[in-house]
């Protein structure tokens, strides 16, 4: 089969339980309408589809190819991405000025599911277009948006982010690719990067790379990073394409997944470029030594769209194996009334293995979709009200991130599992999942990151308002679910609401620790917190989405949820207070 | 590096933990010395780290190939392997009246961790071997252990195990090939197998296939099911080889991991054989008719030997894992004492990932050794006491598979979490750990068919006091650790405590459950409950660990388990009690 995109469950999220749909009511988005909505979604869903998901498979296998400097796309990649810029894609929320939509991020967000879906290494390249297209937009000169942007934002050129070295990853105060000042006010870059997603390829004429480096008189450390726009091609005055740049792709990496989505070695400076002198000629973006800032609003918008990899992978991976699950029949189900062999979709423990794949998708989905009506709340609104949403953004988007990505590889292994063999067989389609799913926890900042960026960075929010408020609204959501007459879910409501008592509770310990400047006990319990902020926020979504569809499926999910795996909310917690003194003490067993 | 076999923290499990220390004194195992056992695994893990491991990476990116029927393994792999069976490693537990060493399983079970961890796919083909081994032994005639046994023992030819049909997968009743009676006493062999671990390759003269199939006149489903001994090559009156069997493989399957594992489909009676007369010529081993049994002989060893390729796995991602955190250096740790970057194994959030690898790791080896313990115990006794070890064997082997191949899965996707981008590349040598690792949670039987499996055949073993007795010993280890005089493990027993009540709790609530025949419900919880098992279990052998050995290391070890992953221990008890009704009801939510 083809990945069919849930369209229906895709917009029913966005409105019902991520505020889309009062949004539309206030005209909060201008005369964006929930018919166009809907037909954008259908849309999207029809090409990721019937356009993308074909192509999937056969693009991991074959993979991007690397030649002395040039990168080869799986066949059928560049006419697929032409076709895909064509209908608008790229563009769906870029500046309409520069010939995008203007729709809000959910729009797009949405839209990514659907791409990651239907091939996550195929999504991966206008991800990193549209937060070039994000940075270029708020930092760069006129200049520079009249030579880039409008090609950026309708995918006619590609951006990259250039940011990793091999001795600076998570921690970017170490890397070392310098800038020199020249004379035009232009810039030469040398140096080289690593991991560059879509670095270099053949489906574009031009690759716009953004590139951290430091100054000669820099100060060190993350203080001392500037942000340069280096086209692989110079761009000429009347925007034709001018000789090459001297930035080359030296090599690609062989990947547990993403085969199709060339991460290359980059080197900046070697002095191949056309001009035969040595130095990429790159333009300043920003403001000299603020490069990290400028990075950073690209990367928040980068990370939310990496945790919507994770639902898209974890949506592609549980169509697959329910698909399989309805078709393979072994044993008998007990109590099945049918002759011969049940479908495996009749045994309990399968069954279990799917619910718990949906329900963790379903929650992971609400979560992103929130942090993306956030933003767009925060864009659409000013003086406080845009502080709160930007606040409620900044909270929101390290779960979104590293809670998805989780998800996506815990949900894509159930997925292997539940096709017992063959899922363990390439041809059959659900490996692909397991193996890209893996990289999501990894980009963009580690998911360990994202934990301590939540804990240090999101709860000090406003003095810790911005998170007792947003625990308030989870409390709402299930009163919400207990007043709604069903019998069959006061006990699930009993559970969320456990949940969030634990959330409440480890948030306060955390919040403590952090005043008391007990760090390593706060760093301790990071990841585990960010696990439980994701369990208790999803039960509350589901509990959200079960009041506002009354339909069975929805309470079934829910009530699913809450009774079989939001449980866990309890031992997390009991980590994060209770955890990090016995980790410490353990720190001799490893030796 | 290298995997480096921790043959100290092997030898201390075996001894102090899993029981064999009490046997050697006892003489249980003959003359077997302690000196002996030390001086077995020390050069088991020279062999697997010096001699395996180096080879594993390079056998992965080779693969086995298949051409024309034939299949290559990867470049020095036969030359290892010959190295290997020359060491009499093959025939370590062995019958010595045919050349093997007749050792405790115990002893050949830490081996096999130390093969699996140097290179799954070059381990796995013995595993194969020993298993039939094992059935010929048990089920064959004389004529059949005097041809094939000397050689399977020492491993000059390598043993298969023919289960798997496109068709019958978990549900063996669906098999379909056959056999038909000579009147010379021989069979004919036909139809196609899939799935078969080394069913092709180069590296033997002849390999003996074990192959289920039907009678023409055999009755349906599992009870008409007969197990056939089919060499590659016959095999002469004087030994040595004749003529070509009419057995091929017509492909190997293209996989996530184990790709030096040749996975072959097997075609037997398509007259391709030297005789050209169709019909592959097979030898009935044990009885018509009762081929399931002899097969489940293999079966269950083997099954817990794949449990130990979970732990071997887990423990060559964790030392890999670690060794990179020792050397990268990113960021600052909070009160680092030291300038400039730290290394990660510094950072808090490191080091709960690689205590956890540690722990889940320790846990699940101490659960496979014990099993193997309860094996030879049940061998080298008679009567009750042999019943008694039997039935605790039976006990722990669905969970010594299922719960040791989940952590593989799930320690390895840490390790690869561990070293950030770098553990996404091939070459850095983490990824394999993660796309080896996931076929062993489906092999050998899925884990949901050993979660059911020790739900409904291992429980009610003696009317329920076998698992009753076993969970009371679990309580004693922690007794024991309790008054250990050790202050600050005290909230551990507690937390041990706990976790034992549930597992109790659940147990209890299932056997109701099996007696009142609801089924269905009993199989919703069957999963949990196999988790909840293995932590609990796991959380009491550390404890003993920890009781045996007042180093800090294990104590520190058995107390982070305590506080930091046997809390999951609840909610596990809740979705086996609560879980299964809100189960049924979600079915809806399926489509």
């Amino acid at each position: 089969m083809t990945y069919r995109a849930p369209v229906d469950d895709i917009a029913f999220t966005l409105k019902q339980v991520a505020g889309l749909a009062p949004d539309l009511e206030k005209g909060r988005y201008g005369d964006l309408s929930d018919d166009l909505v809907d037909a954008i979604l259908s849309e999207a869903g029809r090409f990721a589809g019937e356009e993308i998901a074909p192509l999937n498979l056969s693009g991991d296998q074959e993979g991007a190819r690397w030649k002395d400097g040039t990168v080869t796309m799986p066949a059928g990649w560049a006419d697929l991405y032409h076709r895909w810029r064509e209908g608008g894609w790229n563009g769906l929320s870029g500046p309409e000025e520069f010939g995008g939509q203007g729709l809000p991020v959910m729009i797009n967000v949405a839209a990514n599911e659907m791409w990651s879906a239907a091939s996550m290494a195929f999504g991966l390249g206008p991800l990193l277009t549209m937060g070039a297209v994000e940075a270029l937009d708020k930092h760069g000169s006129d200049a520079l948006k009249a030579t880039f942007l409008e090609k950026l934002v309708s995918g006619e050129w590609t951006g990259t982010m250039n940011l990793t070295e091999p001795q600076a990853g998570s921690d970017l105060a170490a890397l070392r690719t310098r800038a020199e000042r020249k004379e035009d006010g232009t810039y030469r870059i040398f140096g080289q990067k690593i991991f560059i997603t879509y670095g270099e390829h053949d489906i574009t004429d031009n690759i716009v790379h953004l590139v951290l480096a430091r100054l000669p008189d820099a100060p060190a450390g993350t203080r001392g990073i500037s942000l340069f726009v280096v086209p692989k091609f110079l761009v000429k005055d009347d925007g034709s394409l001018g000789t090459r740049n001297d930035v080359f792709c030296a090599s690609i990496e062989h990947k547990i997944g993403i085969h199709g989505s060339p991460t290359c070695t980059m080197i900046f400076g070697d002095g191949k470029g056309d001009s035969g002198e040595a130095g990429a000629i790159g333009y300043l973006l920003g403001e000299e030594n603020r490069g990290l800032a400028c990075m950073f609003t690209m990367m928040n918008n980068a990370r939310l769209n990496v945790g919507i990899e994770g639902v898209g992978i974890a949506e592609a991976a549980y169509q697959k194996a329910k698909e399989y699950a309805q078709e393979r029949r072994q044993g008998k189900a007990a109590g099945g009334a049918i002759e011969g062999m049940s479908a495996i979709i009749e045994h309990p423990d399968i069954q279990r293995n799917l619910l718990t794949m949906k329900a963790l998708t379903s929650v992971a989905r609400t979560i992103c979709y929130a942090c993306a009506n956030a933003l767009d709340r925060a864009r659409s609104s000013d003086g406080d009200e845009a502080r709160h949403w930007q606040e409620r953004a900044n909270l929101l988007t390290p779960v979104a991130k590293a809670f998805s990505t989780d998800v996506g590889v815990e949900v894509a292994s159930i997925g292997v599992q539940v096709h017992g063999g063959m899922g363990f067989i390439e041809e059959t389609g659900a490996a692909i999942f397991y193996r890209d799913a893996r990289i999501a926890p990894i980009y963009e900042g580690t998911n360990g990151i994202q934990a301590i960026d939540l804990m240090t960075r999101k709860l000090p929010q406003s003095g810790g308002a911005q998170v007792a408020g947003y625990i308030a609204e989870l409390r709402e959501d299930v009163a919400a679910l207990r007043v709604s007459n069903s019998a069959d879910l006061g006990n699930a409501a009993d559970r969320l609401d456990s949940a969030i008592n634990d959330l409440d509770d480890a948030t306060s310990w955390l919040q403590s620790a952090l005043a008391e400047g007990r760090m390593n006990e706060a760093l301790a319990g990071a990841t585990p917190y960010l696990r439980l902020f994701g369990l208790a926020a999803g039960g509350a979504y589901l509990a959200r989405a079960a009041v506002a569809d009354t339909g069975a499926a929805r309470r079934a999910l829910c009530r699913f949820f809450a009774e079989n795996l939001v449980g866990e909310s309890a031992a997390l917690k009991a980590r994060v207070i209770e955890g990090a003194e016995s980790l410490a003490a353990a720190r001799v067993a490893l030796g």
